[in-house]
């Protein structure tokens, strides 16, 4: 656990004055102040978090951690386990909603196999005829660094050792190394795992001390029967392995326990993920449900990754209000959906440009000659 | 008025084959069925709108429609009037939100002088130092179409003869005319105009039946003085014009003579930009407070307007929500602003765009080979 506390180290509460400097500036550009909303303090906070003047939200990337669940053996989904692998060579192939909305927003996409269970993934990297032509190879990437082929079902012990979580957190971790040393300015992160709304149901009853029944959803699409059944199956998960409620300050270990016998190898990554990207200084986009749980645990490890954190959307799963309160953040779209795979991250992208755009390039009001609201005389 | 008749009655409802045809496509990609929440319902949308199975939202043009009121002389803007012209000079060079948020967008821009005050207005098209030199010009544009320099004030009778309000709907027509031409996909509409929430206040209130307190706001941010004075204004506008609640069936005269009565040359032309898009089959993305005012007066002269409009965003002036019901559309973003210019229609084109990316570029679940809901058997 040493690196893990290592990364939470060095991660630094953002500046006040840097915020201050930059809503200064904004201050003074051709509108009405504060005119903008969200938007000025999407790029106040891009000036805070990226110690600029001129902060930048290209190049962006999407990240995508897959993995599989050995509770999605016991009926927790509307789709069977061997989706999560056709889903990743489908992403491969370009033939995801998350390729086109990558591809709409110009940023590059990693799939990254934290986890799968199965063979390695093989896919012929062709174009599929209605995938459209219009692909860019050299912005998709995938990379296999499974920890291990899918985790143990929560129902019957911990899905994963300490070691296992650790593992996942140190690929999610590597990752976000990886995307600062490219250059990235803004990062979504996003998921694919059949069985991880489970997974995360029972972590955010976990960190909330909500009842299971208050934060299990319907997933992918499931009836009532099935809904009753993955209640079930949480509340088996969460007693077998002996998890209590984690409060507010919880101690790294008990948020490393919950997350090791609940949780999945994709979440803990992503969660890895939030902590070295507020290492290096890089805002990440969180996506819906799977995504704020495992930027959830982050804040719980370090409480200060909140400040480098945008929610992108309001997920139609019940538990992610109370994992929003957890993280502090409001998201920036609510359009009904839950789909996942970075998704409303990838939507997020072009308002993070559209914020920074205003700041870096519009004019002030004593460059343009223009009148300002203290010249009114009534 | 013979040609607003014949633009409505060239307005066409949706057709519900179309609708049904594109859900059905929808639901055959790979992701749970209804998963990407109103993003499916866009893409359905355009389809219906664009009678297409691969709907088009790019290329794409923000039309900013800028005139001045005569009641901005009686102080009811935190700005003085001249701003107008100093603002729509500041849009020809490129340094105003909607230049910064239309470049991010890959957008064209359209200016349109539709009853500014005082001389035409002239500038040197030269790039500000602070405004970025990454400016195409061939996508900003601007006409002169005076209708009259500014319009009267409201609280000395009408603000426009019924003449005048029929060619500023009928430049509207025009320009709507003229961007389905061009092969524009999608349009956003905006405005600017000093004084002109205290005129769309007027509009809300008789279009809707709430009283002018109930639907006034603070426009681009006016003290507790400035709002009373604002409202008072309304109301004597309303009653030296003889001007009673339209309810929802007016004829087309009565909202004409509320129009001209205490509406602005700006109002007129974005109402009939709307008629002459949905005319031609184009997608209108409708901006803030004044936008859907004008949009809800088209909506009044012709209601299968609606089926082409799209709200962007939910302003903070309290007599949006009003107007949002008549237009029956819920905005695609919160996000606290209150700017006009359209920049929440700005905004909206990525979304608008990924939502198409998706339905044109997803892969089936039969062409990629992967299991679907109803392989599950528990």
């Amino acid at each position: 656990m040493i690196f893990l506390q290592d990364a939470c180290d060095k991660i630094a509460p953002l500046d006040a004055s840097w915020l201050e400097r930059a809503q200064k500036r904004h201050d003074q550009l051709t509108k009405p102040p504060r005119s903008l909303g969200r938007l000025e303090e999407i790029a106040v906070r891009l000036c805070a978090i990226q110690h600029t003047d001129s902060p930048r939200a290209t190049p962006s990337r999407i990240v995508i951690f897959a993995a599989d669940h050995g509770v999605a053996h016991e009926g927790v989904s509307a789709y069977p386990p061997q989706v999560t692998a056709q889903m990743v060579a489908n992403f491969r192939r370009g033939g995801a909603a998350i390729n086109a909305l990558s591809r709409a927003a110009q940023a590059q996409l990693h799939v990254v196999d934290v986890g799968v269970e199965g063979d390695e993934i093989e896919v012929d990297i062709e174009v599929d005829a209605d995938t459209n032509a219009n692909i860019e190879y050299s912005m998709l990437k995938y990379s296999s660094c499974r920890v291990r082929n899918g985790t143990r079902s929560m129902t019957r012990g911990a899905a994963m050792t300490h070691e296992e979580a650790l593992s996942a957190i140190a690929t999610g971790i590597a990752q976000a190394e990886s995307t600062a040393c490219d250059n990235v300015a803004v990062v979504g992160i996003g998921e694919m795992g059949i069985g991880n709304t489970t997974s995360a149901s029972a972590l955010t009853s976990l960190l909330s001390g909500l009842s299971p029944q208050e934060v299990t959803g319907r997933g992918t699409g499931i009836d009532d029967a099935t809904w009753k059944h993955k209640i079930e199956i949480i509340e088996r998960a969460i007693q077998i392995n002996d998890l209590q409620p984690l409060g507010e300050a919880p101690t790294q270990d008990r948020v490393l326990d919950a997350l090791a016998s609940v949780g999945g190898l994709e979440i803990a990554a992503m969660c890895g993920f939030c902590l070295g990207a507020a290492q290096s200084r890089r805002a990440v986009i969180v996506d819906g449900f799977i995504a704020t749980c495992a930027a959830a645990l982050a804040v719980r490890f370090c409480p200060d990754v909140k400040s480098y954190l945008f929610a992108s959307h309001r997920s139609t799963e019940i538990g992610h209000a109370a994992l929003l309160r957890i993280i502090e953040q409001e998201p920036l779209l609510d359009l009904g959906m839950r789909l996942g795979e970075g998704s409303g991250a990838a939507l997020c992208l072009p308002i993070l440009a559209g914020a920074v755009a205003v700041f870096n390039e519009m004019t002030t009001f004593e460059n343009a000659g223009i009148s300002g609201a203290a010249d009114i005389s009534r």
